[in-house]
């Protein structure tokens, strides 16, 4: 992996001053921007395979929102599912005096009833690559989910040099129904669900067939693709000599992945919507609820085109690569490439994959995090049995979301809408996370950690062996409402006396998604100045279906007007409508 | 088929006279039953095959409700699916004063959300032989069914003569699970179901092997069951010169049935709740809704057993015969039968079918309808075109449910929550209903029937050609909330003229649920003295899921407190929260 840091490299991507104060001009010129979605089951061959998906506006995935910075998105979600709930989370966005608007199921809302509307309304506050997916139960592995792009705000200036853009949003994808994957992750023993049958770029994969065929020594046939199908590649089409901006985002359920394109380096700017020192790669780790942008430069050949491939890390592959083409002008984009895909890294070269993460550090100019925290949590993660159910647990506690929605709940002070007790900071200090737990057995739990408004709080994420011996999986987990400082990354037990002088205080990059490699520690800093209750979570949605996930909860009494259309289930309902007895009210 | 009505038979079947007042005794031990249910996906093995079926406690089907005359159920469903809302309709129930409870989602209640715990607490008024099963989306079809039998109030004597009695619910099920069976029926074009892969008796079928491959000419293997298995056949073991009982219900989603049981006759004796003048015959048909009991009496040598088999009418039959057996004491249950199963009339033998239907009359005694009607509806059955999408129509409107239930809107006289408009009363006079329709286009609609209460309400159901020549198919309709008086089918076109005088307001049968036979009409009476809002629809799942029903609403202002939990959603949910702003609310 090549790695290039230096100030060169930053005047090359970037356009001038780290620094940009947006004009008050440009504030002025922010939008409401309106959107009508209607989200649905249906048909869709993500694969060359037909399957069921969920839509919205009969598009898989859903429509791509394109805003800048400082608009307003106000968005009439109605839910066209038959029997089921739904809500749709904005990954990277903070929402910033709208916390209702989190589009978390049981934590910021109740889930939109079949036949319902509900408006999302929040201000996308900052440029930046974001997406959006279900979160309610397992729908974001059924397809819901899309892209959420901010621009720079009307009047100011993008601080990267590029010619032209691309995005693209990654995925996997099972033939086996969310429903039936809910079912066997559910029953006892657990089933799990196993490695993704397809690896999706912006929803279009190759089951059946391979791109790479004539290269391949597997046994797959060539694609014969027309273009038109709804699994042909998304192609990029490029000039030669010019850079390019490559947005990606991974909204996997499961799969980590790693992206080449082959003959040219790329060259990392932002993560998760804030700009990173530049650095350069040959290919990039992304994980379940990253994004990032990566400029690159159409230097080779123009009479050739390049393979652009999505491979998965970390977990041993089962799924085969997925493949786009970069297509040069005026090369036609029928023409294969003359030499073979990319190879990733080998799927647990963790040296590897620990040295891109650490590479990530924030652009000169950025705020450094406080230097000193308030509190710490460390959060032990680990696999469990609860009466021979397989669960992940946080600090023992597997999360069992409750009926009624936190936000909710904790505004209203409602007794027992969640267990009163707060989940416990650590672990007991003789926890060997190297080995399996002497007893495996975990509880349930839905308490919430309770944070004082505006304090800094350092999170101690603390990877273990799972069930089995010698196991240890990545986890990306994935703060709401916030971006964290990633302050430091470690083998083995986090330990105070020996590791607290080594976190990173100086240049952390800010971001809204870390992982935990395994049997390491990630250390996160962030200030709780955003009045909700916000989930913190492993994105692999199998996992968070399975409770590896916690909540906290801030500035309570700083909660503005929550929708009723949010609160109209469980004891938050029951408490809204108690005050009208249903026995006399003729109108 | 052998008919024979008789004085001598009601002797034999009935203990003494035919009218019999419940005793104030009797009612005084009427006790209320506490139940606690949890619904939940689960793997199951209905028929040999792994699928996901919607159990309740872990069982499909769903516990066995045995209960009084006069008895109250009181029951809390807690709903487990992970995603989806739920309801449960208790069929034959009339909810006399507890529409609310009626389990009708967008009718009755709003669907119980995930998490939530409903109540349902109502009366079973009269014995007989109910069943209860899902209302909301496809989610019967998902196995959401299980029996309701009602024994006579304690002290009552049962009229009926016998030794013992069983319990038989027949279903059809499909290896694609519901959801997908939504996607494709909710597509343009539309994708049919297709017919059942198997027949259950009590949620056990064979799909892989027969347990009648000896005489089979079929290629299906011989069954391998050691009795255990979730789908091994549930055995009706009797004692030689007894008289049974057998109650059967049908909770199919599409398949019209007939069952007999080899070599032993059946005397009809109750249909849908009440007595009928008993008749005998070789088998008998059943349709989706409906319930029977039949006395038979084992008579046959006892050292055979026989089969109990369970065939598709109406539709050309592409799913094997269910097969259970009858054992006779002390011959061992794995002795198979040495005569190959009962065959069954032909599919399409509507003749045979229609001299089933109309044999059933009432038991004498039994207080006859009203002699003259206040309103007449016709309700014209088409299949239609909206958008290009297939659908179902009554007088041309398909109906689409609220979001808000009926009941509550109704109640409370919300604009806005349905057509203000009421579906038309008939069809235009020159319709042909032996052809398809010059038009086949239909539209959407969600309005009411707005009955006078206690006023005598004639619906004339009058079938028609669907879209394509020469089909007509048969659709059992299923009223909420009442029985109605079947008093006459005809073929072609109802007449008022011609038909009105041989409509049989003598005896005419009290029943739930009736028979519309391919190009012909059946004609209801019923009083419309149950305040509440109640659906009439095809039993048939998919038909009503493509807008095959009506709503019929009466007596508004007499509709007691309606619990706020059922009301909690679309417009109602608004009304009853909006004294309540959540602005200023702590506590």
């Amino acid at each position: 992996m090549g790695v290039l840091v230096g100030s060169w490299l930053m005047k090359v991507v970037f356009i001038s001053s780290y620094i940009l104060i947006q004009s008050s001009k440009a504030k002025a010129a922010a939008k409401t921007r309106h959107l009508k979605w209607e989200v649905e089951y249906m048909h869709w061959f993500p694969d060359g395979r037909e399957g069921v998906v969920i839509g919205i506006n009969g598009q898989f995935p859903g429509p791509t929102i394109r805003a800048r910075a400082g608009d307003t998105i106000h968005l009439n979600l109605t839910n066209k599912l038959h029997t089921e709930g739904v809500v749709i989370h904005w990954h990277g966005i903070r929402q910033i005096g709208t916390p209702w608007a989190d589009g978390t199921a049981s934590i910021s809302q109740c889930a939109i009833n079949p036949g319902e509307t509900f408006v999302y309304r929040f201000k996308v506050d900052r440029a930046g690559t974001y997406f959006y997916h279900g979160h309610y139960g397992m729908q974001r592995s059924s397809g819901l989910y899309g892209s959420l792009i901010v621009d720079v705000a009307e009047g100011e200036k993008e601080r990267l040099k590029y010619d032209g853009e691309f995005n693209i949003l990654v995925s996997d994808w099972w033939h086996k129904g969310s429903r039936e994957q809910e079912v066997d992750l559910s029953s006892k023993p657990m089933r799990w669900i196993g490695e993704p049958q397809t690896l999706l770029i912006n929803g279009r994969g190759q089951f059946n067939c391979s791109l790479a065929a004539h290269f391949s020594n597997s046994s797959a046939a060539p694609c014969k693709l027309r273009g038109n199908e709804q699994y042909a590649p998304y192609i990029l089409k490029v000039h030669p000599n010019k850079t390019y901006r490559l947005r990606i985002a991974s909204s996997t359920a499961l799969a980590a992945l790693n992206l080449a394109i082959g003959h040219h380096k790329m060259v990392v700017v932002e993560a998760d919507g804030n700009y990173v020192a530049p650095f350069s790669v040959e290919n990039m780790d992304i994980y379940s609820g990253e994004s990032y942008s990566v400029l690159f430069t159409t230097d080779q050949d123009p009479s050739s085109n390049y393979w652009i491939s999505v491979s998965v890390r970390g977990r041993e592959p089962h799924t085969p690569q997925a493949l786009t083409l970069l297509n040069y002008h005026p090369t036609s984009p029928s023409r294969l490439p003359t030499s073979p895909p990319p190879v990733p890294p080998r799927w647990d070269d963790y040296g590897y994959s620990k040295a891109f993460s650490k590479n990530i550090l924030t652009a000169p100019g950025s705020p450094p995090p406080p230097s000193k925290h308030d509190r710490r949590i460390v959060l032990l993660n680990t696999q469990n049995y609860i009466d021979g159910y397989t669960k992940w647990s946080i600090n023992n506690v597997s999360l069992v979301l409750p009926t009624t929605p936190y936000l909710g709940s904790i505004k209203y002070g409602l007794a027992n809408a969640f267990d009163a007790k707060s989940p416990p900071d650590r672990f007991p200090h003789d926890y060997d996370v190297m080995r399996p737990a002497a007893n495996q057995n975990s509880t349930y739990g839905n308490g919430v950690y309770m944070l004082e408004f505006n304090s800094t709080v350092d999170v101690i994420l603390q990877n273990a062996n799972a069930l089995k011996e010698n196991v240890s999986e990545i986890h990306p987990w994935h703060l709401h409402g916030h971006d964290f400082w990633v302050i430091g990354y470690g083998e083995g037990k986090f330990s105070s006396e020996k590791d607290e002088s080594r976190l990173n205080l100086k240049n952390p990059p800010y971001r809204n998604t870390a992982v935990i490699f395994p049997y390491g520690w990630t250390a996160l800093r962030f200030v709780a100045d955003n009045p909700g209750v916000w989930a913190f979570h492993c994105h692999i949605e199998p996992h968070l279906h399975l409770g590896m996930g916690v909540v906290f909860a801030e500035g309570a009494h700083l909660i503005d007007t929550i929708p009723n259309e949010a609160l109209g289930c469980g004891l938050t309902g029951k408490m809204l409508m108690k005050n009208n007895n249903n026995n006399n009210g003729h109108n």
